[in-house]
């Protein structure tokens, strides 16, 4: 069976998921799909290709892999897409290009992956609902942790009641405040973190705690069945933690932690200072985690946050189990 | 639709079980499903009921609620069972009654939940096969740290590749060496474990290491691919660890912890000391937790690893995922 996938975004995340498209072929041949990418769509190219893209050329160059078109929503209504896979980088002001674009997909039958959080983190209820009014799937396994599976796990727990959820789900912080705990300054911290590709575009959406907040009310929404909005968080971000705080933390056995956690309504992102028997405290560098307390104790899971290989493997197992979940294989 | 189920073992697991049918009623109704327990085999009772075992009334006394039978496989044989829900306490070593309860429920068309670990310790391939060649279920989350999904995760990361993993998979024994570091003796630790219902029936099972082997065989076998069984694990207990040593841990930063490891055919269960920077060195109590090497990094899963409770929610939810899995609900 033939799938025609439609990308939005081929930075290194979406030419990551094109590399794991190649490498697991197998895999899709197993459950008999042939997924061709039709149409990629970045801020300088608008490529169609009705046979498929090459995507082991893609990966080098856009350059004479198809036919430029105008409109991507002409695209998406006439070209029989199955699937839009979204690794945009949306705006956390009004959650676009992201926002329209899944909407659009779903309105005209088409599912939706997305690794992009600002459309989810402002239009969450929305969207999940207008994906269910149009039976059609919405995941978003990466826009949280990454190829971590703290959304998809909630899948394999059934019936299980969160009552708090508690996270290190930046991975850029956390990495500059270990950085730091190691004798970087801030500054130097943020620069490697910008040169190993941790960081966001604008580094001060990770700095500033809005993507920790972003992710907060995505999970918040995920387990407990609700509709936060990124204006429901409050927010500090490690921007004024100081070399000298963290060597304090450090001399006392503690490490300060930009923690997301949610309970009752009450959703805050904040440093935070954790003791050494702090089961996060051990999270570091670039390693995210997250910690449910449910009616059958307290469940962890922890792993990497960042990168685009990460990314683009939640965004490739969103995929398969929409796969498997459409075609029953 | 009518589900008909039949229990094996009626102990504090099963009727945790038999508990969360009763409080999960609207789940199943949810997805249309009337799960009906015609059947309860234990060393005492053989009890059987066309209409429904009256679940509220079994959690208290099985007297009247059905009337004898003779032979459980001709139960299985003629009373169009849908499900074997396995809670027995099988011998590791042959696996007993389990290894043949599941294979006369797989032979006559039945899907088979177990959280009975000696059978899949012993004859993991076997058995999984055996379920293949009839195109049945077979279910065993709660044969690892209990309803913390360690083997149910699998599902949501496919194509993920394993190289190593390690864990803390017993909570007997992490709860004593916990007790210990608290000034407990060894005697007095393992008498609070029974009191409070974690440690196996024999304890010798949790103290030598054999119950960490078994899940450790489990684990490999689910992730690897492969066929292990509870003769390729190198295995020591914690029978000989003194409180001498655990304080000479604590002085110096570290714990010992009883660490499962398998990397390469080499499988190991054995007391380890840990450094205060080990992601599971604030694994304490009868919290389990295991960690995945893999290509896209290190994922670690931590949680409640024993408790009757627990251990019926893994089953449980292997109920409800083998639903959606058979009617694509």
């Amino acid at each position: 069976m033939e799938l025609r996938a439609c990308l939005i975004g081929f930075g290194k995340v979406g030419r990551s998921f094109a590399s794991l498209l190649i490498k697991n072929k197998k895999i899709l041949e197993k459950i008999n799909v042939e997924f061709k990418v039709v149409c990629i769509y970045t801020r300088k190219y608008r490529l169609f290709n009705d046979k498929g893209i090459e995507l082991d050329k893609a990966i080098f160059s856009l350059d004479n892999l198809g036919e430029r078109f105008d409109d991507i929503n002409d695209i998406m209504a006439t070209k029989n897409i199955d699937f839009l896979m979204d690794f945009s980088v949306s705006s956390f002001t009004n959650g676009e290009p992201g926002y329209s674009l899944i909407k659009c997909a779903l309105n005209n039958g088409i599912n939706v992956i997305t690794v992009s959080k600002a459309p989810l983190a402002l239009h969450f209820r929305e969207l999940i609902e207008l994906a269910k009014k149009r039976n059609k799937i919405l995941r978003y396994q990466g826009t949280v942790m990454s190829g971590t599976p703290a959304v998809n796990l909630k899948e394999i727990l059934p019936s299980l009641v969160v009552d708090k959820i508690r996270g290190i789900l930046n991975g850029t912080t956390n990495f500059i405040l270990t950085k730091m705990e190691e004798g970087f300054t801030f500054e130097d911290a943020l620069f490697e973190a910008k040169k190993l590709g941790y960081a966001e575009e604008d580094p001060s959406i990770d700095i500033k705690g809005i993507d920790s907040a972003a992710k907060l009310v995505i999970l918040a929404n995920t387990y407990f069945d609700e509709n936060y909005s990124l204006e429901n968080v409050k927010i500090s971000g490690i921007e004024s933690i100081s070399k000298g705080q963290v060597d304090e933390a450090t001399k006392n056995k503690s490490r300060i932690k930009l923690i997301a956690s949610v309970e009752k309504d009450n959703l805050i992102v904040q440093p935070k200072m954790l003791k050494d028997d702090d089961i996060f405290f051990n999270i570091i560098g670039i390693n995210n985690c997250v910690e449910f307390d449910t009616q059958y104790g307290r469940i962890l899971l922890s792993g990497p946050g960042a990168g685009a290989l990460n990314t683009a493997y939640g965004a490739f197992s969103d995929l398969i189990l929409s796969i498997k979940q459409i075609f029953n294989r």
